[in-house]
C-alpha cells in the first residue's frame, strides 16, 4: 500500500539547491519534504568543487547556515594566473572589500543536512524509483520507494534539484523547452593528491599546451587539473606522467617546483555548458544542475544553485503569503539573467585559460587577454565582481512574508 | 638612366603610418624619400575610418600635426550601444578623463601631406613599378619609376608602410615569417548617405540577427555598415532593401526611427584579423596595415600604424644618435604586444556585435555580455581604457636623441 504524503512542495535532491531552498521555506513557514536517491554516507562525501562568492555566504549567513562554513573556510582574495613563467595575482578582495571561501562542498551540505534535521522536517535518503507526475495540473504528485515501501507525496509545487542526470528536468515537455548547449574538445583529469599546495589561494596556468588548475583541500591536501582531450582514458596516465606534466604546465621562474606525492583519487570531468530555458512548467521548477550546467572553470555551479533557489523562495514566499502567483509564473526569467552572467564569466575564463586548436592566432590572443587581465585595474575588478558574486536577483524572503 | 637618391631611410607609402615615420624622422634630423602610388588626389580623398585614439591625437600633437584635428575633429566620450531596443552610452570620458577624436582619415592625410611639403623633403606620388632589394645586407635599394623615368633609392633602411595589398609584406621570407590569421564569415555593407546621424556619437546596433553601425561624417552626412555574409553580392542589395534593414536592426523605444535618404556611396568590406610575425627583417620594417589587419569594429587600424611609427621612429633615433641597433633588432617585439591587445579588443567587439552562428547558445552569451558592458562602471572602464588608447610601446624619439 502506498504512504500518503501532504506537504505544499516537494523537493527532489538534496544537494546544495534543495537542502538551501528547504531551509528557506522552512523560515517563512512552508512546509516541505526532501527526497534524496543517494545515502546521507554519500551525499556527505560527494567530492564537488568549494569556492563559494561572498553573496552566496552572505545569504546563508542570512538563513542560519553559515556558521561552521565562517569559521572552517579558507578566506581567499582571489586566486593566481600563472603564464610565461610567471605567477601573478588577481587580489580581488583589496579592490571589492569582499570575498572568496574555499569550503568543500560536502562540508556545506553536511551542515545544510544538520540544519534539516535541526528542524524535524522530512528529509529521506535512499529513495528510488522516483516520479514525477501531473505537473501541467494543481495537484500534482511524486512517487518513490523508501526501504521497500511506496510513497506518493501530494504537493502543491514540485522542486527539481536532483542534478543534470535526474529525473526532473526529462519531465519538462521538450516541446516548451530550450535547451542552449556548448561542449568542448577538453576534459579536465583531476587528482587528489597528498602535497603541499604550491600557491596559498587556487591557480590557474594557462601554458600554450593546456590548462592546469592547483587548488587545495588542506595544508597537505591537494586537488589539481590537467587539461587533456574529451573521451581521454583515464587508464593511459600513469601517476608519474600527470606529475610530468602537471610540472611542465606550471613550471615557473618566481616558485619551486611543484610538490609531487601519493595521489589518492583520480577523476575526468567533462566541460559543458547547458541551459534550459525556460526553468519551469506548471507546477515544476528546476533548480541548479537540473537547469545548467558550467564548467567547472570560474567555479559557479554551486553558487548558481544557491541563487536559484534563492528567487524561488522568494516566489513561493510571496504565493504562500499573498496567493499572487506573479513572481512563481516570473521565476525563470528573473533567474536566468544571472544564469547566463556565470555561464558568460565561465565562458571567458575557460576560452582564455585553455588551449583551443592549433590556430596560431589562438595563443596569441589567449595572451593577450591574461595579460590585460594580469595589468589593468579595471580588467581585475570586473572579473572580481563576478567571481565574488554578482547581486542575486531577488531576496531570499518577499516583503509580504507572514513570518516577518 | 636610372636617376640614383641617396637617403637614410626609404619610407614606401604615404599613408598615416609613412607620413607620421616621415615627420618623426625629420624632426630627428633623419633622412627620408616617401614613394606612394597612387596620385595625391586619390590619396586625399581615400576614405577610411576616422576614430582616432586620445593617445594618437597626444602624439600628433607632439610632433605639430594636430592642430587642424584639435580645432575641426569631433570629441567624443565614447559611443552607443543599442540591444533590445534600448540604447546605452559608453562614456569613457566620465570614466578616465580622455576622449576618441573623429576626424576622417581623408583629413589626416591632408594634414600629414601639407607637414610633408613645409619640410621641403621629397614625397613621389604615382609611383609604379615599385620594388624592394637586398634586404638582407646592409645596401638594400627601392626601385621605382615616375613620370616614365626610373629611380632608384639607396638607403640604410626601408620602412614598409604600403598596406596589406603592398608590395613590401611580399619581401619578407615566407619561411622567415608566421602569419596568424583569422577569417569572419561576415562582411561590412557600408553605405555613405546624406542623413542626420541618429546619435551624436557612433553606435553598435547588436540585433540578434546581426550588427548595424552608426557613425557620422558631418551633420548631414552618415556612413552605416550592415553585417551580411561574407561574398554578398552588393548589386543583390536595393537601396530600399539597406534602408529597411538598417531601421530593423536599429528599432528602438527610446528614439526616433532612423532617418533615410540619398546613398551617395556603397562599398562591401570583408572583415579579418592578420598578424605578421615578425614584423621585419634585415633593413625592411613593415608598419601598419601591411604588417597586421584588424576588423573594423573598434576602429584600431588608424591608430596601429601611428603606433607602429612610433615605435620605429625611438629606434632609428637611437640608431643615428649612436650607432646601436638594439631597439630597432628590437622594433617587432616592442611593437607587437600593442597590436595583440588591439587585435584582442577588436576581436571581443567583433565576436559579441556580431551575429556569429544559428547556435542558441550564441546570442545569450552576446547579450551577458553585453549586458555587462552597459551594466558594470569595471567593465566600462577595461573597454575605455582600450579604446582611447593604451599608452604607446616608446615615445617616438629616444632620450639620447640628438635633436634635444
Amino acid at each position: 500500500m502506498t504512504h500518503e504524503i501532504r506537504t505544499q512542495v516537494a523537493i527532489i535532491g538534496a544537494g546544495p539547491a534543495g537542502l538551501t531552498l528547504a531551509q528557506m521555506l522552512h523560515l517563512q513557514g512552508i512546509d516541505t519534504v526532501v527526497i534524496e536517491r543517494q545515502s546521507q554516507a554519500h551525499v556527505r562525501a560527494r567530492i564537488r568543487a568549494g569556492v563559494i562568492e561572498q553573496t552566496t555566504v552572505d545569504l546563508l549567513h542570512e538563513i542560519g547556515l553559515a556558521d561552521r562554513l565562517r569559521r572552517e573556510a579558507l578566506v581567499h582574495n582571489g586566486f593566481y594566473i600563472r603564464f610565461d613563467r610567471t605567477t601573478h595575482h588577481l587580489d580581488f578582495h583589496r579592490h571589492l572589500d569582499r570575498h572568496a571561501f574555499v569550503y568543500g562542498q560536502s562540508e556545506l551540505v553536511a551542515d545544510l543536512i544538520d540544519a534539516r534535521h535541526a528542524t524535524g522536517r522530512p528529509l529521506h535518503f535512499e529513495a528510488t524509483d522516483v516520479s514525477v507526475h501531473d505537473i501541467g495540473t494543481d495537484a500534482p504528485f511524486v512517487e518513490f520507494v523508501v526501504d521497500g515501501r511506496a510513497h506518493r507525496i501530494r504537493a502543491d509545487f514540485v522542486a527539481g534539484c536532483d542534478g543534470f542526470h535526474g529525473i526532473c528536468r526529462q519531465a519538462l515537455d521538450p516541446d516548451r523547452t530550450t535547451v542552449a548547449n556548448r561542449t568542448y574538445p577538453f576534459a579536465w583529469l583531476g587528482i587528489l593528491a597528498r602535497t603541499t599546495p604550491v600557491t596559498d589561494e587556487g591557480m590557474y596556468c594557462a601554458h600554450p599546451d593546456g590548462l592546469s588548475v592547483h587548488s587545495m583541500r588542506g595544508p597537505h591536501l591537494t586537488r589539481q587539473y590537467l587539461q587533456v582531450p574529451a573521451h581521454t582514458d583515464l587508464g593511459t596516465w600513469s601517476d608519474e606522467q600527470i606529475w610530468r606534466e602537471l610540472r611542465r604546465r606550471s613550471a615557473a621562474d618566481d616558485h619551486p617546483e611543484l610538490e609531487t606525492g601519493e595521489i589518492i583519487e583520480r577523476s575526468l570531468a567533462p566541460l559543458r555548458s547547458v541551459v534550459t530555458d525556460p526553468m519551469q512548467q506548471g507546477a515544476l521548477f528546476l533548480l541548479g544542475d537540473a537547469a545548467h550546467i558550467v564548467p567547472p572553470t570560474g567555479a559557479k555551479g554551486l553558487n548558481l544553485a544557491i541563487s536559484d533557489a534563492c528567487v524561488l523562495s522568494h516566489g513561493l514566499g510571496h504565493y504562500y503569503a499573498t496567493g499572487d502567483h506573479t513572481a512563481l509564473d516570473r521565476y525563470s526569467e528573473t533567474a536566468l539573467p544571472r544564469v547566463w552572467q556565470a555561464q558568460a564569466f565561465s565562458w571567458n575564463l575557460t576560452t582564455t585559460l585553455h588551449r583551443l586548436g592549433d590556430d596560431g592566432f589562438d595563443w596569441h590572443l589567449r595572451h593577450a587577454r591574461l595579460t590585460r587581465w594580469t595589468s589593468s585595474v579595471h580588467e581585475e575588478r570586473a572579473l572580481g565582481e563576478v567571481y565574488l558574486g554578482l547581486p542575486f536577483p531577488t531576496p531570499w524572503r518577499p516583503r509580504d512574508c507572514r513570518m516577518l
